[in-house]
């Protein structure tokens, strides 16, 4: 069960107009993540035209976008939720995706998804997060972003 | 300077329904890459909306997504011009992504950009393709990209 606000919601309107996952960006997904115990999760269901070169299945690039934003939210979440355990630490204002590496395990199709991150590593400004897509149960996909906080 | 067709042209009708390439995607992006020289160049400029957190950088996915199509056309066309040396080789219908690593050197302004590949090793069906995004002269991402060519 998913609890708390979304992410996305946490970061102020000057760091909100990402095409994936800002809630100021008209064109844009829209996505929102959560947490669900120690992992976070993100259900979204694309739009019928994001296939892939077949018809019946998902864009791969979209893949790597979900997993992107999915894991920058993330990465802000945990910091917040430090925070809350240490004040002394800077309030988080926004993460920036260093790297992402995807591996394409099974095709996904177009369908209701769900994103699972899982922080690996906090080291300084720097996040490791472990990521997964799953349709119909089956995880199709398996990512490893590092997100760096921006200074503050 | 570039020559020839452009990559994407080289699939069949079953396989050109990507967001990304596909040319009988309504919704898509319809890269068109080429080859210049032993390299592969795509030139685009995004709609002003593929933002990404700070309102006048790229979005990141857009980023994975460029280099995921080019590289998929970018082996493909590797394929075809190979064939042409050879043609005991099968002909090749498509390549799917496998695994796409991304990093993100700097931030992408939000215009014209080049998109760039190099074949580095073919291998049976598996092809790796170094790939790299410039904006205004500069490279702001650096992708490592493994295209499978399916059955055929």
């Amino acid at each position: 069960m998913t609890t708390g606000r979304a992410f996305q919601d946490l970061y102020q309107e000057k760091y909100a107009h990402c095409f994936g996952c800002g809630r100021l960006n008209d064109h844009g997904l829209h996505i929102q993540s959560f947490w669900d115990g120690d992992e976070s999760v993100c259900t979204y269901e694309p739009e019928a035209f994001y296939t892939g070169g077949y018809p019946e299945n998902l864009y791969g690039g979209l893949i790597a976008s979900l997993m992107d934003c999915h894991s920058a939210g993330t990465a802000m979440a945990a910091a917040v939720r430090a925070r809350e355990s240490d004040p002394s630490l800077p309030a988080p204002e926004r993460f920036v995706t260093a790297s992402l590496k995807v591996d394409y395990l099974a095709p996904t199709p177009v369908g209701p998804l769900e994103i699972r991150g899982k922080i690996r590593q906090v080291d300084g400004r720097k996040t490791w997060i472990d990521v997964s897509v799953h349709a119909n149960g089956k995880e199709t996909a398996r990512g490893e972003v590092l997100q760096v906080q921006i200074p503050v």
